[in-house]
């Protein structure tokens, strides 16, 4: 049974992850998350012929990876939910066209593995689907050439800046025991405090992250010590300090119960990453590996997984509009 | 309740369509179906600055007209699903920022009206919303220069080219009696016959339609001569022949039952359209004016409607890449 609950959506069937995976780049193999992830790749081409290609080939690699795990094929799966950062999501649609699962394709920015895992727990939950998948991805050199320069520029970033994760994560949502399940969703509402620096997207998400986490905290009359942790997508270190800033006011510390996986993916003092990771791929990549493995050891019961979007569009910042942010929330338990 | 019969999920509560709204361009208000929409805009730019802002405008005008229209404010939607052709969907973001309601962001490009219905009609089935909106947009200009090329250049349009309409259409699903409500909804996955000719969607589009609909009448075990007519979203005149030929070899003769909104938004013949009206502004324009005038004259009392998208980037078609399509089905009745 699905349940409102203020803006929260309650799933009391629980709609279980039964599989999951994860593909990452060199760079984040190389990171403190290295040995956590199925598998990676050394050229960022993927041996295919543009980055763009290359990072489909990640979605239908993390796709077949959870499918494996799962011990399942293709034509179990009732839907799959999936989206990109890339012009009219052409590494999903590519990336997975050749699976034949009826597709239901998303737009959320770095926030699509939250929406996209929320989306398929509902149909799980109320019975639109027995099994089905999520997946999005993100891509460093294709999201860099798409977003801001050529990589051949080699332009020099600012120490807001944030570095596009390579990677894709997916997971299976259907019925299991003894496996984490998703307990409630909140979808979050557009938030825009009128941020406008493209190269700091952080400052533009945080907003979002903290309008749906408290309303989160409202719906359910919990606070953050009733959580293991609260992962953030892809704020980075700008944008998780303003978000604790931002949760002070409304009369919550997460300080002491919150990771970021752009602050967790790569170590920030060493890979030159500037802020800390982000794309879509950033909060995919970790949930598919890091977490459920936290999950597996029993370190983790009861978590919050917020991924983070920033809604803007290279043509809406020339346009000199703000940077729109949005924030979807999951509570995953055991 | 929520119910699968083969890729075909049943919608047992009935969601309704409880209000619409319908906004076009000076174009479109010349064509056949005039007057049928709510408003029209003389000036491409709407008032604002850009093309793009205009667009952003005529989505929040559509949700403006459908509220109010059902006597509703906002706060009283719960969940908003919405998606356009622009790049990172910034015509949803940016148009919908201001209500301040959840909002799942799609990108189905010109299937986005049957897909936000079909999942706005989900949620309100299952109880995840008691009332929800699904919205899309898509303007002529905005369209042209993002995918082909500056207006300024003035080039010239291939026999099989569409139109983009310039447009946008609301829908609100709740609970009501006396209303067309949504019986059943099919997901489509993913078609490609390997059509690459960017100026020819509808054929890239007809194999996904076709699949869809083939894909219905078997899990519902029913026939064209079930419905009062099936309406495609913008196949035109060269994919809706596709359609019949592919649909005659799975048995069905869609000829007498069927129409297509690229065809009747526009006087094909003599508002040089050439080969139709497209754009997800079509389908949705047309659904959230003359379908729905339709059901409450009691003309329309079962009817199928399938809005059709073309999955490819200007970026996937210079990589060589062939044209992805797919059609979501609804089955609305009253």
């Amino acid at each position: 049974m699905v349940k409102k609950l203020g803006k929260t959506v309650i799933l009391e069937n629980k709609p279980t992850i039964i599989g999951y995976g994860s593909i990452v780049g060199k760079k984040e193999h190389e990171g403190p998350l290295s040995n956590e992830f199925d598998t990676y790749i050394d050229d960022s081409y993927f041996g295919e012929e543009s980055y763009e290609k290359a990072e489909s080939k990640l979605q239908t690699t993390a796709v077949e990876i959870a499918l494996k795990k799962s011990n399942l094929k293709p034509e179990d799966i009732d839907k799959i939910f999936a989206g990109d950062l890339l012009n009219q999501c052409i590494g999903s649609s590519f990336g997975l066209r050749d699976f034949q699962i009826p597709f239901i394709g998303l737009y959320g920015a770095c926030s699509t593995m939250a929406l996209s895992t929320a989306l398929a727990s509902i149909f799980v939950d109320c019975g639109a689907a027995d099994k089905a998948i999520a997946v999005t991805s993100s891509h460093f050199c294709s999201a860099e050439r798409q977003y801001r320069f050529p990589l051949n520029y080699g332009n020099q970033r600012t120490p807001t800046a944030q570095w596009t994760v390579t990677g894709s994560g997916a997971l299976v949502i259907g019925k299991g025991k003894n496996m984490p399940y998703i307990n409630a969703v909140t979808f979050g509402a557009i938030q825009d405090l009128g941020i406008t620096d493209a190269n700091n997207m952080g400052a533009a998400m945080a907003p979002a992250a903290a309008s749906t986490i408290s309303q989160f905290f409202k719906d359910t009359k919990t606070s953050p010590e009733d959580y293991d942790i609260i992962y953030t997508g892809d704020l980075g270190r700008v944008g998780t300090e303003l978000l604790y800033e931002l949760m002070d006011k409304e009369g919550y510390d997460l300080r002491c119960r919150h990771a970021d996986c752009g602050n967790i993916i790569f170590s920030v003092d060493n890979q030159d990453v500037h802020a800390g990771g982000s794309g879509c791929g950033c909060s995919a990549s970790v949930l598919a590996s890091f977490v459920m493995h936290r999950f597996e050891e029993n370190q983790f019961k009861n978590i919050l997984f917020v991924s983070t979007g920033a809604l803007l569009s290279p043509t809406s910042s020339l346009q000199g509009e703000t940077i729109p942010g949005i924030a979807h929330l999951l509570n995953i338990k055991k």
